[in-house]
């Protein structure tokens, strides 16, 4: 694991840092434009303008490349969800703010993305694992803010987990469509998805 | 394309067309335990029991297994909006039962619905094309039920492709958790997706 990057791996140089991070986002263009299994390392080498030697300095395995991907997309939908937090206010408003901070994380990654929701069952051990947790973790804040919404009396009372997860399905799936060169912002799209869900759980 | 079964192919025995159609429920299962690219001929025939004579008695090609999958979901959605249809009734009731008929195919076909959501791009040509035609027809039947709803002055001024994309993601995105050994049924979920959603989209 030496190579990881992360965790009990060495320090390693800003550089390196950047172009590891250069490494993962051409990987995840090439990754969803041809699938995860069909792809093998000489075409990553290549997407990359590396050798295999210089490929391996960054990145240790296919697998790990993959991982980095999935944690590139989480620890933005995370941070967003942070910032939510921070911000406070009324369930409804922080629903919306949770809205609009995923649907500009699939906005501005979609390959990423793409691979995440399409190659997360290529995960195995430890990577899987981690990967559930914090997918769950996400899942938990959104939860959360139903449950607030219900317990202050502004939802009324809705199951908070299945209704995060129908909320979840409707803002994951924009990925399908959801395109940077498209008519539609993530914004756009944001605006309207919040009030239907708001008014769909909101105590009349 | 002899073999197919559909279209410009020799008539089949009944016997054939049902052998055919679990060999494709077979294959399904094991698409979506090892993914469509991963699987070979040989672990379809095992998984068939099968030879490779016999299996290519059956099925032309991986490729035309993976639309038999497609197909198999397909007309199953579809003619569960042909009986909405023939339902009628107001816009909001309309789409419940879409809803119901929805959740219904992805709890009973889930290894189908898993085959259907990750592999599609892997059809190519016309088989691609066939699959957006009938993929956009179910979306366009969606639509159809926003915009009655909007003319009737049922559902407020909504944009019902965008509405209908929100209400696709929020349903077809059930296929990750709903499970037929889980604790909740298909209409456990339908029945409160379509509060929410009907709700959200209701004139007030």
């Amino acid at each position: 694991m030496a190579r990881n990057g992360a965790g009990g791996g060495p320090r390693r140089s800003e550089k390196w840092t950047a172009r590891r991070a250069d490494i993962v986002d051409t990987s995840a263009h090439v990754f969803a434009q041809r699938g995860y299994h069909a792809t093998g390392i000489v075409e990553l080498c290549d997407a990359n303008g590396l050798g295999k030697g210089a490929f391996y300095h960054y990145i240790g395995s296919k697998e790990e490349l993959l991982a980095a991907i999935h944690d590139r997309v989480m620890d933005e939908v995370l941070a967003g969800a942070d910032r939510v937090a921070a911000a406070g206010g009324p369930p409804s408003a922080q629903l919306a703010m949770l809205g609009d901070e995923l649907l500009d994380v699939i906005y501005r990654y979609p390959d990423h993305v793409w691979v995440f929701l399409h190659e997360f069952p290529a995960l195995t051990a430890e990577r899987a694992e981690q990967f559930r947790v914090r997918r769950r973790e996400y899942e938990a804040r959104v939860e959360a803010v139903l449950q607030a919404g219900v317990e202050s009396g502004e939802f009324r009372d809705i199951d908070p987990r299945l209704t995060a997860l129908g909320w979840l399905g409707m803002h994951n799936y924009t990925y399908l469509w959801l395109k940077a060169d498209g008519r539609l912002t993530a914004r756009d799209v944001a605006k309207p998805f919040a009030d239907i869900f708001v008014r769909g759980i909101t105590r009349t």
